[in-house]
């Protein structure tokens, strides 16, 4: 793809290591301006925190969000076959349909908070190769889905949520975990769409299997993604990377979503900056990932659904706090007493 | 007032114990109708027990928020005069012109989530008596306050935020928690608008002599809340009782919205049955409250300004959860293969 500035994984990895920092300057502005609103001291909490946050990433001291974009890329995983899922393979593509009518829950989340939408089917008739056997996906495979990533990110957007779709992927999602973690295979598995305790046993046997299989994985990001992740989790890595490219912050979604950014992570730890946690995910290990990269949720409201959901949810957290650092009147302009 | 079912405290006391219920069917119909939606069950964790409550409320199974509101009532405090906060008590008419100017921390939240706001100040000029010296209020002043609160829901709105604004009242809310709830004194006072260690022993003295002058505060919501409370908090008792009286749901807003809502609880227990907590406070000890009354916060983000800011925040969870409920495909519809 002409406008994807890699070709290779390799080259994808250099890139990650240069990425743009935040505006130190934006950020101090904005702090000022946070210190002069309408309110006691640090009143506004965390809101507060992120609104800084989000200025130091758009550089500028009092920025708005008009234009959020939620990409949701979809893939199907060889170890689905094994029957790691309580729901079959195609309903990775009927899900698609899904999104694309309009049905699905994320439609209704982008709707109500203002999103655009888009949806990216990845090779839905070629899964990935049986991770337990050896890589999910060839290099040219792996840096496909991570140029899709990237180039479905909208450069004029000002926030991003990516999310996915992919039957068998909390599977993907753990064996990434459990890679790079370290631990016990079966503290990563969890019962992603609702397997019972003999598909729990059987996801924490594909996970230490695939590791086993692919030892790669447990000492680089991007070499764990190619072989235990899956065509969506690397295009949310290239749109993460992305994002980070074009000065736009990031809303992690849950479990599978971290899983991915951990690989980035691996890789180079202020590759995330840009990166805030949406959600905990009621899903396996996600607080594990989430300490892993020193991530606290804004919210904690027991979700497990996957395709950008608790990310989508959590920018109306992020709208009210730049609405409120960017709209609200100084002591000043209001001619309220501060409390000196 | 004309259209206000009650004109004696007492009358308000009965009114409590006889309040509509919600609607069975339409819970058993919004159940039913979330089994069918194209998620895996329970993936959307606590917004789909959101969006049930909020259908058995509105007596449909698929409701739609389209007319949230929200109300702030402003009081002074005779116990201002006594140094309990960080701020001087004329800023409480100051933040009301603030709010009326479209300069606060609440404007930008009710923008953000499509929200009317309405502000109602209660005889600014003259603060309730200093509750350390005898009751806050005589009867008929927490009488006109609950009126006030009553006449302020809008009965065609569809969501309900009570917020507030009145310098002293975190006192106020911390002399109802000790007064109803025990414990000691110094464990129900928090910082406020932020203030010091002296401050902080302080309101807990004033809280502590507040229940002394006022033992009738121990055993009766109502007295409590004439006793120790402010007229905006009895508002804010009032809005509530009367969004329950038009089957509208209500998100408490933080510590003072939920001191206030205790008196109700105190009164009878189902008359906070239509609410959910919006967020955690920072202040003091709004978890114990919550704990007493039987709510868990949606969000815990640190905030501890009022005004409503935290229950503000939290529509925007409830919009997405009840957006979800109501739009999304079933599996039949969408053509995607369930589970079984």
């Amino acid at each position: 793809m002409s406008n994807t500035p890699f070709s290779t994984l390799s080259e994808f990895q250099t890139l990650l290591t240069g990425m743009p920092a935040a505006n130190p300057k934006a950020a101090e502005a904005a702090n000022d301006h946070n210190g002069q609103l309408t309110k006691p001291p640090g009143a506004l909490g965390r809101l507060e925190d992120l609104a800084i946050w989000f200025a130091s990433w758009r550089g500028e001291a009092t920025p708005r969000i008009k234009r959020p974009q939620v990409v949701i890329f979809a893939g199907n995983h060889g170890v689905a076959a094994l029957g790691v899922s309580a729901f079959p393979p195609e309903v990775t593509e009927q899900m698609v349909l899904n999104f694309q009518h309009g049905g699905a829950a994320i439609n209704q989340l982008c709707k109500t908070f203002g999103a655009v939408l888009d949806v990216h089917p990845l090779s839905l008739d070629t899964p990935t190769a049986d991770f337990t056997q050896g890589p999910a996906m060839s290099e040219s495979e792996v840096v496909s889905a991570l140029q899709t990533g990237w180039q479905a990110v909208d450069s004029t957007s000002d926030l991003l949520v990516a999310g996915e779709m992919g039957i068998g992927n909390t599977t993907s999602g753990a064996a990434l975990a459990y890679a790079q973690l370290g631990g016990d295979a079966q503290d990563w598995v969890g019962r992603g769409t609702g397997v019972d305790d003999a598909g729990l046993a059987l996801k924490a046997r594909v996970v230490r299997d695939g590791l086993a299989a692919n030892p790669a994985a447990a000492t680089d990001g991007l070499q764990a993604l190619r072989c235990l992740g899956g065509r969506e989790l690397a295009a949310m890595a290239g749109a993460i990377a992305a994002a980070r490219h074009h000065s736009i912050p990031v809303i992690l979604d849950g479990f599978i979503c971290s899983a991915a950014a951990l690989c980035l992570h691996k890789t180079d730890k202020a590759t995330l900056d840009h990166c805030v946690a949406g959600h905990l995910s009621q899903e396996g290990a996600h607080a594990k990932i989430l300490q892993a990269i020193g991530k606290e949720p804004l919210l904690d409201l027991g979700l497990r659904l996957g395709e950008g959901s608790g990310g989508a949810l959590a920018i109306g957290i992020l709208q009210g706090a730049v609405a409120c650092h960017s709209g609200m009147a100084t002591f000043a302009q209001a001619g309220v007493s501060d409390g000196d």
